[in-house]
């Protein structure tokens, strides 16, 4: 059963520009789904007497948003950094970390060791609490593996999620994610695997091609091969841009008319105004600044650029163990200089625009009827209450969860 | 039923100096817990046999901890000032706010209007957040009523809460919160009151009185008066001192031998010494720097003072509307400079300290059985993951809830 009409909404976010504002809201407003898609959205008295028959959901006068998208996460990994994690909070920095063989590397060690259905089941409990959060749409990337076996054993992690659970995961191999210890003398010989064999076997698993394009990670020069590589073969181009420092590879992304850069602590004004021209989505991660004590990069100048402006959990086990799209939009409203308004639009709107998803992150006529209903009267509730369960029902294509 | 047999623990806090560092670790521990307290701690290995035929709960390799002493929140309340938190994100001040009669003076309006069953609902569903969130005792202020009756009404409300649902509320009298509108050509007349009807009315009802000391509140000479008064009726004493700025409440506090000393934004090295000195704690408030974005107390040059550190949500609907006391162990551990260990034992061992409560806070034979079952391996995923909801299960003085 995949029809509904969704009442009694107290305010109903429906991102629609046609509605006023920057995300459309309706009050006293109701949904009407049918087979999985968005039929009708208006005022509750307006809702035409066709519908009347529908199952009803009702929300108690609550607020209803789209479902959260989330474009950039690592949740398929194995292993635990906690104590990691602890010595960080003593003062040990991220490279000193590395450099003694702990932070990612460690991870790419535990994720090789596990077999796929151990690797599947530790994912799916992270997705199922995604889902609780309210994310209905979530970008998965590989890059734990780093040799080709364990990099398509993500990737095979990431598709059996899609199928056997009620959320749409999108596919990106992140093959470029680090160089493994074993190519450590030859990177160049590490970069051909990825354009070669890797690539080979992860192209057809995949959606997007990510790199991580960095001080500490792949030069300008290496990211723009790979990702050539993978754009003659289909496909979207995402990159971890200028996180660390600023490398040129915000730059690359708009040359590349890649989908998205993520990160982009150190872009400059001239990178956005390329990125805003190439139609180059920029993902922000505000879990990594809380998480790692590091500064917020500034989302009200990267709003004001015109860039299309995308948030994310960045999930991952060493800079962000975070899943909840709400805490992240908490984060971005009180750290990060967006309002309430632009940092729901970006969780959901944006982010799906990051993905070139166009079908999602808003609730008008023939959208994804992915929805969720808040425990709360308004959307400003998320950063009012930042630690709060603020979700009171999710419904994914239509069915409630 | 109130006894059982705790096993299977991976890491226990007990909290007992004896058992080494700070928060006295037991690996695969085990607790035994008699008519609502503990009875026998240790290894598993070591369980007496007398116990053996206890009905037991499995804690699956989990870490457990002493249930959360929350010893600082405003959680009776009604209304909602979202859209004001919205507007303070746009960059209004909480001194701009307060002037045009928002603020605290807008939840003491909506607190006067509300029936006394209606807020003890409201104020329910927050008790049950907690419970949900660890937390197994909490204390409560009164402070929005400002008026006798008011007043009353609020620490009535937190007596049922007491008595109806599985937490211990410790009740505190905050008539000295604010100087009420009404009074504001006339402070020594509310002072009056406060001394005098409104303490014959609330001191029954209540085991602290505290009074909030501040630049923007009651001065230094005001607050010594009322808390005398109080003292002679035989409450305990709290103080918010020294939140806005350094006015010398800390070292009021010290001198009226406090219990506890909370905010302390502004307290200098002699005020955390003489505080030591007559053993009143200080009750720090994590969520209210995040909330509110301001720079955090340095809990590590307090912790190195010698002083007991506790730490609360500070719960309420202005500057900190934050229910979790796992989300205030991890902006602690990550902004406050106290390492998780620290962190958690001010939670647990500190905050039951700062109410004067010996009895819990630890698992120690004698304590009272209150417990919390992380959703995780050991204590250090609270920082690690923030946003996660890492209770498994809580008993309460021997249920389970």
């Amino acid at each position: 059963m995949n029809s509904l009409l969704v009442l009694n909404i107290g305010s109903l976010v429906t991102n629609d520009p046609g509605r006023g504002g920057l995300i459309g809201i309706v009050e006293s407003g109701a949904v009407v789904i049918i087979d999985g898609f968005v039929a009708w959205v208006g005022p509750e008295v307006d809702v035409p007497a066709e519908y009347g028959d529908l199952p009803r959901l009702d929300a108690g006068g609550a607020a209803v948003l789209p479902g959260f998208v989330d474009p950039h996460t690592h949740l398929v990994f194995a292993g635990d950094r906690s104590d990691e994690f602890a010595r960080r909070l003593r003062g040990e920095s991220y490279e000193e970390i590395l450099a003694a063989g702990g932070g990612i590397l460690s991870t790419v060690e535990a994720t090789r060791a596990t077999p796929q259905d151990e690797l599947y089941e530790a994912s799916a409990e992270r997705v199922w609490r995604m889902l609780a959060n309210g994310t209905t749409t979530v970008e998965v990337k590989s890059g734990y593996g780093l040799d080709v076996a364990t990099e398509e054993k993500m990737l095979r992690v990431a598709r059996r999620l899609d199928e056997s659970l009620p959320m749409d995961v999108v596919p990106t191999f992140l093959g470029a994610h680090v160089v493994p210890a074993e190519y450590r003398e030859d990177r160049d010989a590490y970069v051909d695997l990825v354009c070669g064999e890797m690539l080979d076997a992860c192209a057809p698993l995949a959606r997007f091609c990510d790199v991580f394009s960095d001080e500490a990670a792949f030069t300008v020069d290496e990211t723009r091969r790979i990702l050539e590589a993978a754009k003659s073969r289909g496909l979207g181009i995402r990159i971890h841009a200028d996180q660390l420092g600023r490398v040129g590879a915000a730059d690359l992304a708009a040359d590349l008319s890649a989908d998205s850069a993520d990160h982009l602590d150190h872009a400059t004004e001239e990178d956005l105004a390329s990125m805003k021209d190439a139609g180059t989505s920029a993902v922000l991660l505000p879990a990594v600044s809380f998480s790692m004590r590091l500064p917020y990069p500034d989302g009200r100048r990267v709003w004001d650029s015109g860039v299309t402006v995308a948030l994310a959990t960045d999930c991952n086990p060493g800079t962000a163990n975070v899943e909840s799209m709400l805490f992240v939009i908490a984060l971005a409203a009180l750290n990060m200089g967006l309002t309430p308004d632009e940092a729901v639009w970006a969780a959901t709107r944006g982010s799906a625009r990051s993905l070139n998803l166009e079908d999602r992150g808003h609730l008008t006529r023939g959208a994804v009827a992915d929805l969720v209903i808040l425990d709360a009267p308004t959307h400003l509730h998320i950063p009012y209450r930042p630690d709060s369960d603020l979700i009171a029902a999710v419904v994914k294509r239509g069915v409630i969860l």
